[in-house]
């Protein structure tokens, strides 16, 4: 069943609007491919930005930090909040200064973040973070006691009103500039994964588990020299 | 001449505070090894977070965008925003699922921006744009005519209230669960640069720079096992 958009007035993209999207198998693949968020919250007239993890699971977000922490306080207090999730995939250099752009893939997401207090929400929470990160690490891992499910606040936020926006492609230059002598094109970027490092106090005999071996971020992007 | 430690009552770092640094050498080096920041301003009471490029020129922060854009005319509003620069360096994978972490250093500045309307400082402010995405770019583009520096708009902001935060190394799980036959370690993440595809357009004989097919972000992080 395909899920209701998660338009809203307040999340309708302004700028650019031919890169907006608000179809939720977009926003969903761009959430499930990135490992950190940005939030932003208010304290007293102030906006602060802080990076920090989350996991998707169906419609909703989580976020999870210390009880004391500010960020997660004045997000648990009823005010808005905003989670803005991003994906740099290209630097595209045009001739001209004026249109060197960026090809990216954004969700920007806002609402009301509740608390979890019901430990098996809590729980099912706590997975959906450590498997966001690394599919397959939960069920491998020790798992959290009451004590650390204590230490640990989370919060839950519906996805309800999102807006994505994205650039691919190579650059636009008008027409009048396609003739000159200067290189045009895009670079790629992307988060590379390299080999993983053992822990120095890593028991001799524990093996590497094929779910780290293996370990790849989902991607949907397609790169081909057209599409670029 | 040691620059003065960009701390401020406000920008102290209250969780992990061991993790912090205010040197505005370490928060230089993450500020220009970095490719886009997320600004946070806020719009009746609610806190909004744009990713956008930008560039370090100095003690200054410029960003720029389009002079209808909401988030640039809120930043230009004389109210306070919040730019954030976060560059993740690891997967931090522990026994416990509580100490799972990741490795990551990055910047917080918070300030009242300013618009830059002086032609100068806006030329200048495009070039430090260019120049902090793709070194030795600007010289090689078609410059901004008037009627583009016209279409943009500049903000720029002191850094003045800053902190970093930074996290590197393996794990650090509680001694009772070292000897569990559970893997422990890093996968370390990068940005990695590709191989530039150029445009569809680009007429024959226009050769890749060399600024281009050398092109690698500057990078200070230091990789070792014993740090990792």
């Amino acid at each position: 069943m395909r899920k209701r958009p998660a338009a809203s007035p307040r999340t309708q993209v302004r700028r650019h609007p031919e890169r907006a999207d608000y179809d939720r198998t977009s926003i969903d693949a761009i959430l499930d491919e990135a490992l950190i968020c940005h939030i932003g919250f208010v304290v007293e007239e102030v906006p602060w930005v802080m990076p920090t993890m989350y996991a998707r699971m169906g419609d909703i977000l989580y976020v999870h930090g210390s009880p004391v922490s500010r960020m997660l306080r004045a997000a648990a207090g009823g005010a808005d909040v905003c989670i803005t999730v991003t994906l740099l995939d290209g630097l595209v250099l045009a001739r001209s200064v004026f249109h060197h752009s960026m090809n990216y893939r954004s969700v920007v997401l806002v609402g009301r973040p509740q608390d979890v207090t019901e430990t098996e929400e809590k729980m099912a929470a706590f997975k959906a973070l450590v498997d966001h990160v690394v599919p397959g690490r939960w069920e491998d891992s020790r798992q959290p006691t009451t004590k650390e499910l204590k230490a640990t606040k989370v919060l839950r936020l519906d996805i309800r009103e999102a807006s994505c926006k994205l650039r691919s492609g190579g650059p636009e230059d008008p027409s009048a500039d396609v003739e000159l002598p200067i290189w045009a094109g895009v670079i790629p970027v992307t988060n590379q994964v390299g080999d993983p490092i053992p822990s120095l106090d890593l028991p001799s005999g524990v093996e590497l588990p094929a779910y780290i071996s293996h370990y790849r971020r989902p991607s949907r992007l397609q790169r081909t020299p057209s599409s670029e």
